[in-house]
């Protein structure tokens, strides 16, 4: 199957949830036992084997439960050359493991700028980092668009473009009304037609929209808005967003939403309730958990529970 | 001196130019000399390769002409891990060479995760990319590009956020008018501030802006919006731009831009008139000429010329 929103429809039916987990790694959130061996925390190759070694087991925690990562590009640029390297075997592991991956870039330039970022990411055998899907920003216009929704669509790949952020500040330029609409509607506008036009078994297209989960009733409007068009849902949990507030993210049938939490999981060993179930030595457990809560969490009080329902019906057939 | 903005003017006055050099390598344009001991286009550490030894004799022909390279990260990034290291190589080797190094990632996140990609990449001994500066984009906002700025402050770094691209399609979002006025003036409007707040002796900011040399009108009435603020002009050459297009961008002293040429010099020899004048293993000749004569061009055509006036001015006291 090549059409990138058939693809995960089909992992998110297949784990039976929309729960996309954000790989973060950030040094003074690690577990001690993964900082003894780095000698301080500019020591960049040491930290960056560190962040791979994490990812790793985040993964094998969480590939069973899940359909896909989102590895976030700053983290491991935030390492140099070294990082960038623990990227790529971060994400070549979450495929070996059965995950869809989902870089999260923000990538953005123009023309044949765009296609370079596009080649190097987009394509799992094509590509040399080898990621499922990027996100991408749309300041840049169209025509900046366009080179990453070709190579995508080549490739059997995704795009998210940012639509409307879940951050506070999101707003200074996607909430401007000009021709009595926000900016962010225009952008999302134009992202519905090319999900229209790419629109696989499914419903929905190889383009997406990351829209935040700290902003309900925008959700709710652009799920209307954008019928062909996957959400990435992030500001679950630590941002504030919760079950109830993405609700409005999804489809009748459950599908149309992928919710990120990143700290919630891969960290959920360093905040309450797990902090007081789990010590540092049993953060994989508190990833399990945490994973297995959210899931039940969007399983009741989103229609992401229809993911389980139908399946139980067809078992019942 | 920590301040970015006069870093920079020094450096522009010590050349006697603001012509910028794009490092934007391409393996179909690299001259056939360095492709030799490269199996194929995807053997992409051997293509890494090429394209440092590239740059790094771009960098020996331009490091005394000009103040200032620019990195395309794209294209570094298309080649995978590899790529990186290439990329951290060549910022290190210009950086040995005098020059300064403005680093074209377009990257922007929110909160934290900006701040991720501000502390990897600028700062010249605090960061393991060590750039001078980082482009970035303003889509998601104010608390966005703060991270940036604070970090630029804190390292005697700068930021180019984009404002008015040179790309076609680059009024989609930028041209839309909100409050009678497009949304590009929105930006330029936060843009200033920013650099207002962070002018230095030179009387600009260590925050600028990415202003396309293909809207001279653009450029005029942006930089009387902006005094305090740098641009970054890309767009010379290749996309159209003259020098009687960019002139509009400088101050009476010759200052307040600094104007991008990549294809045009670092791929000279592939293109008339310099491909009459130069075989391919004179490549490097091609380079030198054409950043000679590009200089030539600002320095006839727009208040550039000053930057050598004052010098003599100086000399005949």
């Amino acid at each position: 199957m090549k059409n990138f929103a058939d693809r995960l429809a089909t992992a998110v039916c297949g784990r039976k949830t929309p729960v996309l987990v954000g790989l973060d790694p950030r040094w003074d959130l690690l577990p001690a036992g993964l900082k003894t061996a780095v000698a301080s925390e500019r020591d960049w190759p040491g930290v960056a084997g560190a962040f791979e070694q994490f990812c790793r087991e985040v993964i094998d925690v969480v590939a069973p439960l899940v359909a896909a990562v989102k590895p976030q590009a700053a983290f491991f640029e935030r390492l140099g050359p070294a990082g960038m390297s623990a990227l790529g075997n971060v994400i070549a592991y979450a495929r070996q493991n059965g995950l869809l991956v989902i870089l999260d870039g923000k990538r953005n330039d123009i023309g044949s700028t765009a296609t370079a970022y596009a080649e190097g990411f987009l394509g799992r055998d094509e590509s040399p980092w080898g990621a499922d899907a990027l996100t991408v920003s749309p300041y840049l216009g169209d025509d900046s668009l366009q080179p990453f929704f070709d190579t995508a669509g080549e490739r059997g790949s995704g795009v998210f473009v940012l639509v409307k952020t879940s951050n506070p500040g999101g707003g200074m330029l996607q909430d401007l009304v000009a021709d009595g609409r926000p900016v962010y509607r225009h952008v999302a506008e134009y992202v519905e037609r090319q999900a229209a036009r790419s629109a696989g078994d499914c419903g929905y297209g190889i383009v997406g929209a990351v829209v935040g989960a700290t902003y309900p009733q925008q959700l709710a409007e652009l799920r209307e808005a954008m019928p062909h068009t996957w959400f990435l849902v992030p500001g679950y949990g630590a941002q504030g967003g919760t079950a109830a507030a993405v609700a409005p993210a999804f489809d009748a049938r459950g599908l149309g939403a992928i919710v990120n939490n990143s700290r919630g999981i891969i960290f959920a060993y360093t905040k309450k309730p797990y902090s007081d179930r789990f010590p540092a030595a049993e953060w994989q457990k508190a990833v399990e958990t945490a994973t297995r809560e959210m899931i039940a969490q969007l399983q009741t009080d989103t229609p992401a529970g229809k993911l389980v329902g139908e399946e139980r019906m067809t078992k019942d057939e």
